[in-house]
């Protein structure tokens, strides 16, 4: 990639999206376009080595805006509190990035900026409030309201995937009980399915898995497998009904899944979702509910939703140049 | 009251807020200082009588915005769609007001209104993000992100109370079951200290009363009865759990708990919320629960937050002045 010097408030700006295995880097139009791309192997469990990377890939374009996604808790100042990951705790990432440079680093949760790319140039184009869940090995979520992402007070805006359906019910990794990710994320479709199949007159192809996953499911779902599309209807129902909570609570243009998972269980999937959000909406018969749409931007959403972001703040609070 | 007739972005705003049974009315200073107020009974079930009573109201005020808060789903364009206290529906209000004023009129949900009012001249002043749950006969909410208040696409945000938090469970008034309202409304209340009752075993002073109702139930709560004191706690942890939901999507600074039976239940219900919401916080060991504080503007939330909203409007599309 070569250095871009320009910097201006239609310029673009550089996104970075650390992922449990690859940082991916781009460099972003105003219009989301991509107009160079890089990646390589996130360090692992090494905060030093993950910093270093970081700032050799910064120090490229010292002169644009530079917008960080990842997994995890970042507070509004860009510390990281928790990034599950990369084994990160408290590493104060905007600033240890922004050290030297005239244009602003912005860190946060790689969900709510998926969401502000889905909500800026993604499926959510021409709509100012996008709820963006995501489904993958857990749930999680972004959240745009008034064309501005979400971040929350402390920055942990966005984390849908714990929003309680069912108070009680199913363990989920948090630690709590009856979470959505609980219901409905990729481990969660894996492990009803194998508790279906202690039923010993079930018939299925999923007899075939020793211990069917997610990924197993959706595939015999696409097959025709009857016990599989009754898994990922059900899954698409408890969906639904988080998202019924948080329509009658944002009540939003659209609501978008994506996330790692969501294409595959799409065809079965949403539908379900469909039928079950539009059940528990408020004023259901003075009101349409809104679309449930696959998001657009796959693996981009990341890198395009943080240079986003980074623009949105370098013009908010323009830093001279020197 | 008299009419005011100047109009200045800094200036005073009506506010209106139509109840089941009363027309209350403000003139609203920027800072939420009430100038004049007065009420009138709210004519019952007839679009007809409530326009012509609203339309004397607005006439005394002709150079002033005017916000009206009201039960119900109303449209951003200020259509109430549905108004449950006055038995209207598809009224266009904002407009059939608007008709000849040179200061805009717009109509807003109740509670937002009122989260908007806690927001910027009550509990929650210097906080930008402010989630405020209503209790009463049911329960209801208000959404504040970045100083905004949140109406949503159609108008229909801020319905938390049916936010599903045991999805199947207790049958809510809405038709579904599993609402929070269903579990922890001034209805609810009562209805779960009827079935304790039928427990003979019970020793409670609330076998007096033939049906125990809400306030019955807080009644004997602060006289110390044990059974009312451990249904107001399981209240309490309900709402707990509902305001996880929305704290873990939107990281507001602050929950506020307002509506008629707030205070009532404050004492025992709040604690207990306050520990259920914690314990179901995404990433607690990285974070401060927000405060769950009392509302500080009682019966005034409505007919504040209508003008502020208003003055709001006004500043954001000034109509030119004849």
């Amino acid at each position: 990639m070569s250095a871009t010097t320009s910097t201006s408030p239609d310029g673009p700006a550089l996104g970075i999206d650390i992922g449990g295995t690859r940082l991916r880097v781009a460099v972003v139009a105003a219009d989301g376009t991509i107009l160079e791309r890089t990646a390589r192997p996130t360090p692992a469990a090494e905060a030093d080595a993950l910093l270093a990377s970081l700032r050799e890939l910064v120090e490229e374009y010292p002169h644009l805006p530079v917008g960080v996604g990842m997994a995890g808790l970042v507070d509004p100042r860009g510390t990281v509190r928790y990034g599950p990951n990369i084994g990160v705790r408290d590493l104060p990432l905007a600033r240890e990035l922004a050290d030297g440079r005239d244009a602003p680093v912005v860190v946060a949760n790689d969900a709510s900026v998926a969401a502000l790319a889905e909500q800026r140039v993604g499926v959510a184009t021409g709509n100012d409030d996008v709820v963006l869940m995501t489904l993958g090995t857990g749930v999680g979520g972004g959240i745009v309201v008034g064309g501005q992402v979400v971040l929350g007070s402390g920055g942990f805006a966005g984390e849908l995937g714990h929003m309680v359906v069912h108070e009680g019910g199913r363990k989920c990794p948090c630690g709590n009980r009856g979470c959505i990710e609980a219901y409905a994320s990729g481990t969660a479709l894996g492990l009803i399915t194998r508790e279906r199949l202690v039923d010993p007159d079930l018939v299925t192809s999923l007899r075939e898995i020793a211990d069917p996953t997610g990924p197993d499911v959706t595939r015999a779902a696409a097959d025709g497998d009857p016990v599989a599309i009754e898994v990922l209807t059900e899954v698409g129902g408890w969906l639904g009904v988080a998202m019924a909570s948080i329509v009658n609570a944002l009540d939003p243009d659209v609501v978008v899944l994506g996330g790692g998972a969501a294409h595959s269980v799409a065809a079965i999937a949403l539908p379900s979702a469909r039928r079950s959000m539009a059940e528990r909406l408020v004023g259901a018969a003075w009101r349409t509910p809104p679309p449930i749409e696959l998001a657009a931007l796959g693996d981009d959403a990341g890198v395009v939703g943080a240079a986003l972001l980074a623009r949105d703040r370098a013009a908010a609070s323009p830093i001279p140049s020197a």
